[in-house]
């Protein structure tokens, strides 16, 4: 059996997270030519806009990309719900001058309802497609191997790592509770286990076969020579590039992440309706404030989050984005993708040495 | 400057962590003499109880040994408060024919003002006295390096870090989320920062001008490795040595380690009035039913807690103890400590080769 990093036709053992609504085509590009593995995020897009996304980055390298997805369960619709939670927002839509919308939509369609998506991932056949949040079905993962495209998931517990393996992917995203968003728990009504980065890391490397890419807190060469030595054949880092010029966080989040904000990251699940580690902001407040079970399921809630977020940019305030962030948030830094990896690169070689 | 491993006195990088209740002068003596930093905890035993297991263990290793003190701010009592809480708790004395005590103490005496455990280390002079849930005064600071003791203090939070450096401490335990029992937060009724190992480590290696030493999740010579490639000087393991028969672990505890109970473990306020790491049992339970803040403050609530335990283990129901143990409690290893040492040296050696 080929190593990882063969089999992903990559030579240096990092990944840049998918991060849908950060990475870009630009970003996945620089770090594929600089020959680790770019990713980028199509959860957020419809199949044209996933067609668009990878076209445009296989127009900037030759390299592999990764195309992650959103395998969310349909949500849950509950009209009472939804407009207790619209009218408890209210106020804050008031302060900008600014009213809720009426009603609230499942803003992201789900990969595993999504055949549109599933065609042009077959057509366009990136070298590697990613799950998060669960898995597709069993005929959605067999079309994407025949088409001789390598599968990761991301599992933040035991067992969804074997699931995930039992499903037949070729590696696990040990996603550790350090990691910024959503957090990638198949089932969101059960209870974290908030595994860290280094214990999951060592529970898959001895429970499952196949191979393991640490993520969570990894922000330098320090920290992916470390994850190697627990086991991973690879570290997968996101809030690492959140600085990065080719990066579409908007100013407030670059700003938010350059300031004492990002000292402190939550998990919260105010904004998008499904836990996920946030710099914190006002919205991350409203989310202490509140019983969590008020808030309108994932990705339902995450219409209003992002109205919100709309309204309040309009007004001047950066304070409601969904400034996605993991623990690393401090050690960020703000220099082009490609120059980060050479970075991240010398690191690792200074250790090694 | 001596490295740290040479100014504590041992030859590997290896502490074993104090844990009251758990560790014991025969398990502190021989994880020093095979090299290691062997600790106990006086926290739960008034001056004599410090003076006796002090010489136990001198009197089974001429090797350093660490003794860790309790710095928790004095209890803060609430009569109705507490009364509630034994109301609440009354259901459950009642399965076993038990009734909760009418009155609870506090039941620990913090260090801060404890001035004959303070004349107990200054005569005995351990190598290492290590301070957990803050910092004493300066005078007993001053005391206690003036008599040639060397000075450990947990902390969870940059902050945390910066004010033990500036009180003159000579390492940090950097406690990450993911480390078994109470977590060290100097001012508990603060949010917690949840910071796992690795990122508090590599925060600390790069902020603080004093050694490093990382905890959290830390179970075989991999992760002992991998935190040495953060920077650390050396790992704290106190979940990995809980098996072990030196340790006073009861039955009930080693049973629970070695179910799937260690799979879950979480943080709960509702066995001792402090956020610890737990095994999933049958407290942990009732801290999920909760309020935490209707929990009486620590250590007053423990003796709540410990009367319920004791009338469990009278109808032979182990469920309610304080099972303290870390996110790597699936991976505990039921092995004398000395053999424990012995192995994770040779972990470490086979990942350095």
């Amino acid at each position: 059996m080929k190593m990882l990093l063969e089999r992903l036709g990559i030579k240096l053992p990092i990944i840049q997270a998918p991060m849908a609504g950060v990475s870009t085509p630009e970003m996945a590009a620089a770090v594929s030519n600089a020959g680790a593995l770019g990713s980028i995020g199509i959860g957020a897009v419809d199949a044209n806009g996933a067609r668009e996304m990878i076209c445009a980055t296989k127009a900037l390298t030759e390299g592999s990309i990764n195309v992650n997805v959103f395998c969310h369960k349909h949500a849950t619709a509950n009209a009472g719900r939804e407009s207790a939670w619209l009218s408890y927002l209210a106020p804050y839509f008031a302060e900008f001058d600014a009213k809720p919308p009426t009603k609230l939509q499942e803003i992201y369609k789900s990969f595993l309802e999504d055949d549109d998506k599933l065609e042009v991932l077959l057509e366009l056949r990136p070298k590697v497609v990613s799950f998060h949040f669960g898995l597709p079905s069993k005929d959605k993962i067999s079309r994407l191997k025949n088409a001789g495209i390598l599968l990761l998931s991301s599992a933040t517990t035991l067992d969804e790592g074997l699931i995930a393996q039992d499903a037949g992917v070729d590696a696990i995203v040990a996603q550790g509770y350090e990691a910024g968003g959503h957090r990638g728990m198949f089932d969101p009504s059960t209870s974290d286990h908030c595994l860290g980065q280094t214990e999951l890391t060592r529970v898959f490397v001895s429970k499952l076969d196949i191979p393991v890419i640490a993520a969570g807190g990894i922000m330098d060469g320090a920290g992916i020579i470390a994850a190697l030595n627990l086991g991973a054949e690879a570290a997968q880092l996101g809030t690492a590039f959140i600085g990065c010029p080719e990066s579409s966080a908007d100013k407030y989040f670059k700003a938010a992440l350059q300031s004492s904000a990002a000292n402190h990251t939550v998990m919260t699940n105010a904004i998008s309706g499904r836990p996920a580690r946030c710099l914190t902001n006002m919205f991350t407040a409203i989310g202490k404030r509140i019983d969590p079970s008020i808030v309108p399921d994932y990705p339902i809630a995450y219409d209003a989050g992002k109205a919100l977020n709309a309204a309040a940019q309009g007004a001047g305030e950066g304070g409601y984005g969904a400034h996605w962030a993991g623990q690393g948030a401090p050690r960020a830094r703000f220099i082009p993708a490609a120059d980060l990896i050479a970075q991240l690169q010398i690191e690792m070689d200074a250790i090694s040495a």
